[in-house]
């Protein structure tokens, strides 16, 4: 079962520490321990999906949830209307660490372009 | 009727030229005319929704569907692999230029971090 290690499952459970912003039935948010922004959440599925690369098309509602909740979070993070960058990542070119899908939502400073 | 003049909508209408490298009843993917890395795909709804901002609760599965076409043509460009990268950005702080949804594919080289 890969939610009894993920570190991503620990702390939808509450097991590991996070700074929770907000938790419903489905996800999780949670501040990154490095934020690259003044405003940096990570937004989860409580179910483990690894990865996009994991992506079954039953998943895609789970996966949309994720982003209709960075509207919300970005909003209450007084960054909506300055603006937000949402990425995935997927795989070690992109430099995905935790194998646990999320969403990182990024705001409060201008972006730079590329994304990396 | 913001899709008569909307550029994405028209290419999603065979309207504007674009290299398309995918297209199916509810999205279109064509490659961005100034890449960001050797790989760099747009993928968009053909419905037009203006920003994550405008999301409603019915458009997650929308949202969603966006991701697995990323995945699978990840796989078709061999990138899948190696890893990719997944943005969207809402708003000028994050340089949203064009106001039709949007999801950036990267790949093809390393990503750094921070994503911008």
């Amino acid at each position: 079962m890969p939610g009894s290690t993920c570190l991503f499952c620990r702390i939808a459970r509450g097991e590991s520490p996070a700074q929770i912003v907000r938790a419903t039935p489905d996800l999780v948010a949670f501040r990154d321990l490095h934020p690259q922004a003044p405003t940096h959440i990570l937004i989860v599925p409580r179910r483990h999906l690894s990865s996009v690369s994991a992506l079954e098309p039953g998943d895609a509602e789970t996966v949309g949830r994720l982003f209709l909740a960075a509207r919300e979070i970005a909003e209450a993070e007084g960054i909506a209307q300055g603006g937000y960058r949402m990425v995935i990542n997927a795989g070690p070119d992109a430099g995905q660490s935790v194998f646990h899908l999320h969403l990182h939502l990024l705001g409060g400073r201008g972006m730079a372009w590329p994304p990396g």
